[in-house]
């Protein structure tokens, strides 16, 4: 596996993707979709033997679950490729546009990126959602998937291929990292003459591999510690459908809740009421001590760094607070910065909650598991970035675009 | 010197920063404004020992005179500071908004970064360039400047303090590493849980350093190995013009030009020309073979690495080129991606190049020198990023902030 040749035959794709208009890159997309929908069973058997192995394993069934690539979820893939096709290409737009008094014309204009690496996990569909989403905005891109997909990923990305060379686009535009030896990523983090950013989708202990290791910007994302705070004017009624929402819905992703902070002046009545309605959906109730005293064994006594933890699955946080100051300094501490809000009916606590608090996403009166880019209306998203520069909170194709200044002079020199 | 305390107050004062009002934050830079003043001796005075050290250590001269904070430029700095006060304050616009589908009323709000680390070297006054930026748009700063300007900067930075203080502010919103010992610049880079941001502002040693060792991400910039391509409908007598003020202006800085691509079909007739009209500024052409041909004993041959080198003195990297084609390939193996142009009156070619080329600035018929904060408009400039995510090209106030999503629900659930 020659990564650098690999790097420096993507730099090169990314120069002639980057002058590829909107109608050829959307050819591309088309005949992507078109060839998934051609090489179906090729796909899916690639992805049987996965699937096989990762039994053999000993992997779980939610696990083996997400591996899963069948024709329904292969169908969904491809028209979510045919959606892409339709959203608007970002690439090109022309802002901020002056006239100089020193003479200059300047605009910034809508860039690609260049070459964006992607590592991430289990999930196939991943593969074309990445694929698609770089050519759809005119960079290339090296991904490197789980070993658990690796058969499928493989297949993925030759059909991929072959799609664009059909259509007289680079077939190294996409390439995949076919070995599974972890040093590979260490290597790809410190190609920094051939990619341009870095993007994790995987585990916190991915998230911090990179960061520390990398040359590359990184867009660290996807790990959430999210808060909802139960102010003493919440209408309890609708808070209980909030965080029954944010915590139940989908309890394995980001955006769902981990912890709610419950000012002290409703705990008594509040707490009861919120494991009645939550343990008939199988929540479980990690309670700090206030809490705990208020619900006995009804909950289970918070242990150290509980607070801190991103469950992945029905446990619940639960943290009685004095006031909203406590409450803020909670989420301070604690929060991961991904998504966190405040159920109240007071408009002064509700404006100083989003005043204060500075996560990638702030709510009052609305559930967490609206951070995601088609909720928000984005269209796609290719990450949920937790950091602050470039973007922050779900990004979709713009985030995957720069700029560049443009100044025209009648030649023109500086005085 | 405890580093992680430094970097704890830090957080802590620019969660107070990040709430203050602009009126509050342009009194402080007012009060900063006047204590300069109001300690010029004292300043100066500290500055004066930074000089004799320099001195004694066999400083040269150019050197020397950057170390220089006298009564003149330290008044200079004082204007400067009233400058940013009248700059728009960039924190609170809110943009982006708008009634989702699903009931979200959703924004984005553009927020302060947070704590932003500075590694700098010489010049004293970047100091208080600095700390007056970062104060104007709500963030604490951590300022590590070179040991050359130690003792200024410790003055500088106890002046800004008191300040601070004065108008009820964290004084711990703009600290200093008094240290001289490098492994604290080391330490800063790893210190992501206070960071939010590192600009290093120095040579290409130092930038490579920081990108390689940080786990807090990096703007890297400040490295211009520009260049101008010089095509076959040029206007010669213009473009000697512009070529004269790219190079000679100010040859030290980042903007200036390094090398001068000169179509084959003008090279005969227009590299004499140019020898003639910057031989007597006191330019020296450095020229690969085919321009060497040309010129003979009026220009260096070209060594290995030349056109790699920024140049940072009056020194001219000349090489002919075959076609446009040549032209851009040759940008592409060697800008640094600070700012290229193309010298033409060939509207299709122009159009071309800037389409093609992807530096942080691209021009038509203008200097490179155009690349600068207070050229391109923005009032003020923190640093130039050459590199692509978060900010391009110049900085100003705007690219020392980040933006949340703020989202208004009426006990709003995902359905």
């Amino acid at each position: 596996m020659d990564l650098q040749s690999l790097g420096k035959l993507a730099k090169e794709a990314s120069y002639e993707l980057a002058i590829t208009g909107s109608e050829k890159k959307n050819a591309a997309l088309e005949a992507i979709a078109l060839a998934l929908e051609a090489n179906q069973d090729k796909i899916v058997s690639a992805n049987k033997e996965d699937i096989q192995a990762g039994k053999e394993a000993g992997l779980t069934e939610a696990l083996l679950d997400r591996l899963l690539l069948d024709e329904t979820r292969l169908a969904g893939v491809v028209s979510d490729v045919r959606s892409v096709i339709k959203l608007d290409d970002p690439v090109g737009e022309e802002f901020d546009g002056k006239l100089l008094e020193n003479g200059l014309k300047l605009s910034k204009r809508r860039v690609p990126i260049g070459v964006i690496g992607v590592i991430y996990e289990a999930r196939p569909n991943v593969t074309i959602d990445i694929a698609v989403l770089s050519l759809k905005t005119g960079n290339a891109c090296i991904l490197r998937g789980g070993k658990e997909t690796i058969r499928s990923n493989i297949v993925l990305v030759e059909v991929i291929q072959a799609a664009l060379k059909s259509v007289g686009l680079p077939e190294t535009s996409v390439q995949y990292i076919k070995s599974t030896d972890r040093a590979l990523v260490g290597e790809l983090l410190k190609m920094d003459d051939y990619v341009d950013m870095i993007i994790p989708r995987g585990n916190a202990g991915l998230q911090k591999f990179c960061k520390e290791n990398s040359n590359i910007p990184v867009i660290v994302g996807g790990i959430g510690v999210c808060h909802l705070f139960a102010d003493k004017s919440v209408d309890q009624e609708k808070a209980l459908a909030i965080v029954a929402n944010a915590k139940v819905q989908r309890p394995t992703v980001c955006n769902a809740l981990e912890t709610l902070l419950v000012h002290q002046d409703i705990a008594e009545e509040f707490l009861p009421k919120l494991h009645a309605h939550l343990a008939p959906m199988g929540v479980t109730l990690i309670a700090e001590e206030k809490a705990k005293a208020i619900l006995g064994d009804k909950a289970t006594l918070a242990e150290a760094g509980d607070f801190d933890r991103e469950w992945l699955c029905l446990n619940l946080g639960v943290k009685v607070v004095a006031d909203f100051h406590e409450a803020i300094m909670h989420i301070r501490t604690h929060s991961s910065g991904h998504s966190d809000g405040i159920l109240t009916n007071d408009f002064t606590i509700a404006n100083k909650f989003i005043n204060v608090v500075n996560s990638a996403a702030v709510y009052i009166n609305a559930s967490t598991r609206f951070t995601d880019g088609s909720q928000f209306g984005l269209g796609a998203e290719v990450a949920v970035s937790t950091q602050k520069l470039h973007a922050r909170g779900p990004m979709g194709l713009q985030e995957l675009t720069t700029y560049k200044w443009i100044g025209i002079g009648e030649n023109l020199i500086r005085p």
